[in-house]
């Protein structure tokens, strides 16, 4: 397998920081080109540097690039350039040293990035799936008009399918099913949804991730951006994808084939893992010898419906998907709204699908054929879902 | 998918009745061009040959072919030739119009048609395990030799296998987990080995299948056999193979890679789906709509070590397959006599592996380096059993 020279967006978050561990794991295999973070968590940020000491560093503004030059020792400073700004995410991601580009960031951050590097032709590895849930069709278009582009999924339940469908006929796919922890509440007959608290919300049973994506479990909005995310990765039809709670998060995803055959993705859960086959594909090594699952512990695994009317976010995500156009990018950043409101306790857990769909009733879709359109009705939707709980929630 | 052209031998079988239903649900797929059956079962023969019209039908000997001769209808009998004994069964797996060989013949017998369908550069689906346990090296020797032939399972656990390893790199594997329903005994604590009586072993809790199969799947030969069928066929080392009891019988099998990822393979307990897997390869269909595995109902899948202790057969396989050379020939066919001396109670259940254990250690191995070698093995291993049987166990 060649080295992979990694462009990591996203760099002190959860998926920044799962890489950088690979990384440290294996550097005969993988190395830090270039990388960005916004620069919230400075501390962490110059550790990165000082031990990675990538050639190109990006933060958000001009006095995070300061404070992050001012902290770094003389002999890493003069080695790297430090860059900043929303625009040079995507130098980053352009990086000619860089093969392979890691899209770590929160949210609708990563679209024009993940573009970026698809059109300069590099494997790009989707941590963050906003951009392939906005703008599928622009990110299909890039990836088919650069042969040397790659596109690889970070999610668990995407690289589960991924693994799944290797070495079969796409058209011969009967049913794929995501499965989802379920987040802490999907089995909690007597919990009123009003009353649930941010803590309680990102208290996740089985993975270890950011807030946004926290919440999206708890609320299953997270299994609706897969569900889309899944129908623009391989291009299944809607009524093919089905959602199924498994609280075991074991099976990370399922296809089953017109001929009645299942195949089944099984794996512990560590998010490096996915990084790693992600990086790897598609060859595999063992650079995380301990991660096994043991069967002599496992005696159990469960499946069950998920409650649409219960989980109205899931039901949202497939309405959203199935209708098409600039819905999905509405969604996504409605979605994001609605989850920054509940984490500051401006309103409450069940209000989140409430404020995402009156936003959903509200956009005048269309199709979404430039970055332009999406980058649009992102904004449009952000300041509606403000507006909203400004006007109705406060 | 072009037509599957088949020779069915073992028609009247467990495998071949789910074969040739397979081919009444689908006639413009599959084709029933030749046959064989012992003929012990006359009366579904005849109905066979009258309802398929196969040109060319073998049996096992004169009388069989005279008195099948007479029991058709002057309008099949004036289409089809008949021929009989055992070096018949080459000429249907040698059949010029067919180009696809189901072997479903009970133990040892298959061998010779398995050469002569691969030499014969046929699609090859081994439904009986004993052909690839005995004489894997011969077996792959052909396939080697004659670029038209394809090999492929038709047990259900190989066949998951074959599935999870489509598009792998077989190096890259770290573990195959054969699942094992376990038979009716597997967790009977306080059950004595000595007591079992043929009807309770032939009481298999989720397969129906033949009486030899369903007896070595209540000793666990069965999986010892699939473990070297599964080395056979895919070259993974033994201390890579592993068994697990898996009561439920819906994970079919799986692949464990070196990065931790497991695949495994689900379905229905249904044999024709292993079948029409074997034969559409690398295609799939359906036509068994109501075939699919209903999530709604299952909520558990459960896995255990077995026990080498209790199931003495296993452990057997495990020492034949790693010391190779003809003992794998030698396992086949004493358990064959042993299985056989149950099925009509001159020898106890527990009794079965002892036979086995005390003809494999009175074996002179040597390299199975002819189809004559492999022969005068079997022949030497059940004269032994028998020897032992009348000497030791009367």
């Amino acid at each position: 397998m060649p080295k992979r020279k990694i462009s990591l967006l996203g760099a002190t978050g959860s998926i920044g920081q799962q890489t950088l561990d690979l990384i440290r794991k294996s550097p005969n295999t993988y190395s830090l080109e270039a990388c960005a973070a916004a620069g919230n968590n400075l501390d962490a940020f110059i550790q990165i540097v000082e031990e990675f000491q990538p050639k190109l560093v990006s933060t958000a503004s001009a006095s995070k690039a300061d404070d992050l030059y001012k902290s770094l020792s003389l002999s890493v400073k003069n080695k790297i350039q430090i860059i900043h700004g929303e625009a040079s995410l995507k130098e980053v991601a352009a990086f000619p040293l860089s093969d392979t580009v890691i899209l770590g960031l929160v949210g609708a951050l990563g679209l024009e990035s993940a573009l970026t590097a698809l059109n300069c032709g590099k494997r790009t590895i989707f941590a963050n799936k906003e951009p392939l849930v906005m703008a599928g069709n622009l990110i299909r278009e890039a990836l088919n008009n650069n042969k040397e582009a790659v596109l690889i999924p970070a999610d668990s339940e995407h690289v589960a399918v991924h693994q799944c469908l290797q070495g079969q006929n796409f058209d011969k796919v009967n049913n794929l099913y995501l499965t989802a922890s379920g987040g802490p509440f999907w089995n909690e007959k007597n919990l009123d949804f009003n009353s649930i608290k941010p803590a309680q919300a990102l208290n996740h049973p089985t993975w270890k991730m950011g807030h946004k994506i926290t919440i999206d479990s708890a609320t299953l909005m997270n299994k609706g951006l897969e569900v889309i995310e899944a129908y623009s990765l391989f291009e299944i039809p809607y009524d093919k994808i089905q959602v199924l709670i498994h609280p075991q998060s074991l099976v990370h995803s399922m296809v089953e084939f017109i001929d009645g055959h299942v195949l089944a993705q099984l794996g512990p859960n560590d998010m490096r893992l996915v990084l790693q086959y992600a990086l790897d594909y598609p060859s595999r090594q063992n650079n995380l010898t301990d991660k096994f699952l043991n069967w002599k512990e496992i005696n159990k695994l469960e499946f069950f419906e998920p409650d649409l009317e219960k989980f109205k976010c899931l039901k949202l995500a497939y309405w959203a998907g199935k209708h098409a156009q600039t819905y999905t990018a509405c969604l996504v950043a409605a979605d994001e709204i609605a989850v920054e409101l509940f984490l500051q306790e401006k309103i409450k857990f069940s209000q989140i699908p409430d404020l995402i769909e009156e936003v959903l009733n509200m956009h005048s879709a269309q199709e979404p054929k430039t970055l332009e359109i999406i980058q649009k009705t992102d904004q449009w939707a952000r300041e509606q879902a403000m507006n909203l709980y400004k006007t109705k929630y406060i």
